[in-house]
C-alpha cells in the first residue's frame, strides 16, 4: 500500500515538467527531498571523509546507505539498539537504504545460490555463507530506519543471456510481491525495482508487474551495468514512461555529470553514485570546465581554485596547486576536500537542472553545461 | 642578532611564573602565540586529515612544518613561488619549521656522512643523495617564509657513546654559528638547539655555546630520543633553567597529556608532537578519562561521547559506537574526528596548564588532571 504523510498528503508531487523531465518533491519522515535528487552514498553509514555538515552544507537533501555493508557491520540489530541510521551517524535527513542486491549480484565471485526464496552468498567480510531474503532485506531495512527502502531485485549485468535477463525479471518480481507485504518501518517508504536490461520486452514486463504490485516509487534496475551509455539512455528514454507519472522514478547508480543531465532530461527524480567520492579519492575533480586529473603536472603551479564557479570550502580557500600536493602525498586532507567538492558540483548541477525544469529552460541549460565542460577542460 | 617586532617589542615575554612554569607570549609577524603552547604538526604542509579552520578553531595558535618533507615535495622554490608556506596551506597563523635534522638523524639507514658542513643522506623520497647544509636550512626556511626557523642540529638517539653525544655537541655548535650568520627572511625569528642527551656536562656546555651565538629562542633537542621517561623529565628539570629566562624554551617532541604537564611544569614554553593524529588514525582517543582503543568490544554499545568534557566536534555529535564503527571500518570520518578531538584535548590541556599557572595552581591542576586520567580509565 503506497504511504501518506501524517496529513494525508501523497509522498510525492510532480511540480513542474520541461518535456519529459520533472521537477517535485519527495516528502519523507525527515523532511522533504527536492527532486531531480543527487543521492550520495554513505555506504557504511559514512560519506566517505566528509562529516555530516559538510554534506548537508553542500547541498544534499536525501543519502544512501548500504543494506549490504551495514548489515554486516556493524549489523542492523545494534544500528536499532543505537536508535536507527540517522542517530548513529549524526544525518538527521531523509535517508534511502538499498536491498543489498547489488552488492551480492556485483561480487559475482562470492555469488552462491538463487532461488525463489532469496541468494545465497559469502560475506567479504568474513567468507561466511550468507543468505538475503525479501523478508530479511525489508526487516533489516525496518531496523535500519530509513526513509525509503529498496525490494531485492536480482541485478545481472550487461550482456548476459536472454533466459538471464529473464530469470532476473521473474525473480525480482516474485521477490517484490514478497517484500510489499512484509512489515515495513513507521512512515517507511518502500521502492519496488524493475529489471530486463536493454531489453524493451523484458522491461515492459517488469514494469508492468512491478507496478501492479503497488510501491511508492519506481526504480531502473539493472542500467549502467557495462552497457554502451548510449543504449542505456535509450533505455532509460523508453523505460522511465513506463512507470506511474505520479511516482518517484529512481535510476540506480549515476552520477557524472553528463549522465546526470542525460537521465533527468528523459524523466528520472532521483540517482545514486559513488563517483564523486571514489573520484575524490584518486585525485580527479569534476568541474565546469570538465574533469581535471590532479596529478598532472599542469597544475603544479596553478593558483586557480579546482572551479572559479563553485563556492565550495575547496575552492574557496585552496589553490590546484596545493590540492595537487596533497593529492601526490596522499595527504587525507586533499581526498577530503576533493571528494567535497565534486558532491558539490553534481549537487549544484542538479540543483540548476531542477530550476531549469522550472524555467522550461532545461535543454538550454544543458546544452550550456555540456559545452563548458568540453571546450574549457 | 635577536629579532625586535615593528614596535621594538621583544618577541617573547613572560607574563606570569609558577614555580619554575612559566606563562608568556610569542609575539610573530603572523600573531601572538599564548604560551606554553601546544604545536600540530602540518608535516606535509597539512595537519592530517584536518581543515586549517578546524586546527584553529581547535585552538591552536601555530603550526609546525616539516623542512625536509617540503624541500623535497614540493621544494620551497615552488612554495615561494606561490606566496610562502602560510598562502599555500591556508593557515595564516604563525607557522615554525623544523630545520630536517631531526628526519635526516631518525631515518639512521638513510644518513650517509656528517661533517662540519653538513650532513648527507639519501632523500626518503627517491633515494637521491642529498645534503643540508645551515646555510641552505636557512634558505630553505626563509623561503618557506615561517615565523620561526630552527637550526640545524645533530640529534643521536639515546644511548649513543659519550663520543657520539659530544661530536654532536660540537657541530650543533658549529652549524648554529653557521647559520645565525645566514641570511634569514623578513621579520624571521630563528631559535637555537641544544645537544647533550641527559648528560649534564655536555648539555651544559652545548647550552654555553649556542646561548653564546645569541638566538630569539632555544630549544631542548636530543630528548624524547628513547631514553626512558623519568630521565628526560630529570634532564629537562636540571636544563630548562639553564636556558635564559628572556628567551622561549622549545622541548622537541612529546604529546601526551603527562609528557606535556611534566614539561610545563619545569620551565618550557613550546612543545610540539604528532601523536594526536598519529593516535587518531589507529583508533586511540586521548581523554580525560585516559586513553581509549576504540578497537575494544565495550564500546561497540556506547552512546556517550569520547569526553563528556570536551566540545569539540566528535564530542558533540558522535558516539564512541559509531566512532567505533569507523575505525573498525577504516573509514576515513573516523580517523579525521579522532585527530581532531585528540588535538583539541592537548590544547585544552595546555590552555588549562597556562590558566593555572596564572592563578599560582598549576600542580594542583596537573594532580587533578593526572587523578582523573588513571582512575576513569
Amino acid at each position: 500500500m503506497p504511504q501518506k504523510g501524517a496529513e494525508g498528503v501523497k509522498a510525492f508531487e510532480v511540480t513542474a515538467t520541461d518535456g519529459a523531465a520533472r521537477a517535485g518533491v519527495l516528502h519523507t519522515g525527515h523532511g522533504d527531498v527536492p527532486t531531480p535528487a543527487f543521492m550520495p552514498v554513505g555506504t557504511k553509514a559514512s560519506v566517505k571523509s566528509l562529516h555530516p555538515d559538510e554534506v548537508r552544507e553542500a547541498g544534499a537533501a536525501i543519502l544512501l546507505g548500504n543494506t549490504y555493508h551495514l548489515h554486516f557491520r556493524p549489523g542492523e540489530d545494534l544500528i536499532a539498539e543505537l536508535g536507527g541510521l540517522h542517530a548513529f551517524m549524526g544525518w538527521d535527513g531523509p535517508i534511502l537504504t538499498d536491498s543489498g542486491g547489488f552488492q551480492v549480484f556485483s561480487l559475482r565471485d562470492t555469488l552462491l545460490a538463487v532461488d525463489d526464496e532469496g541468494v545465497t552468498f559469502r560475506s567479504v567480510y568474513d567468507g561466511d555463507r550468507a543468505r538475503l531474503t525479501p523478508e530479511l532485506v525489508a526487516a533489516i531495512q525496518s531496523k535500519l530506519g530509513s526513509d525509503v527502502a529498496m525490494c531485492l531485485d536480482v541485478c545481472p549485468p550487461a550482456g548476459v543471456p536472454r533466459e538471464e535477463l529473464e530469470r532476473a525479471v521473474r525473480l525480482t518480481t516474485t521477490w517484490a510481491a514478497r517484500q510489499r507485504d512484509a512489515p515495513r518501518g513507521p512512515g517507511q517508504l518502500v521502492f519496488g525495482i524493475t529489471q530486463g536490461g536493454v531489453d524493451r520486452d523484458l522491461r515492459a514486463r517488469s514494469v508492468q508487474e512491478v507496478t501492479a504490485l503497488g510501491f511508492d516509487g519506481y526504480a531502473l534496475g539493472g542500467l549502467s551495468v557495462g552497457e554502451p551509455r548510449p543504449e542505456m539512455v535509450e533505455a532509460v528514454e523508453w523505460s522511465a514512461p513506463m512507470l506511474p507519472a505520479d511516482r518517484p522514478r529512481y535510476f540506480m547508480g549515476i552520477g557524472d555529470p553528463d549522465g546526470i543531465l542525460d537521465v533527468i532530461a528523459r524523466g528520472i527524480d532521483m540517482f545514486d553514485c559513488v563517483l564523486p567520492t571514489r573520484m575524490g579519492r584518486t585525485g580527479t575533480a569534476l568541474t565546469s570546465h570538465g574533469r581535471l586529473n590532479l596529478r598532472n603536472a599542469r597544475f603544479a603551479r596553478d593558483l586557480r581554485p579546482l572551479d572559479e564557479r563553485c563556492p565550495c570550502p575547496a575552492c574557496t580557500r585552496f589553490s590546484r596547486a596545493y590540492l595537487r600536493h596533497l593529492t601526490n602525498q596522499r595527504e587525507l586532507l586533499g581526498l577530503r576536500l576533493l571528494s567535497l567538492h565534486n558532491l558539490r558540483f553534481l549537487l549544484d548541477v542538479t540543483l540548476g537542472a531542477r530550476s531549469a525544469i522550472e524555467d522550461g529552460r532545461l535543454a538550454d541549460f544543458s546544452l550550456e553545461m555540456r559545452r563548458r565542460m568540453v571546450s574549457e577542460a
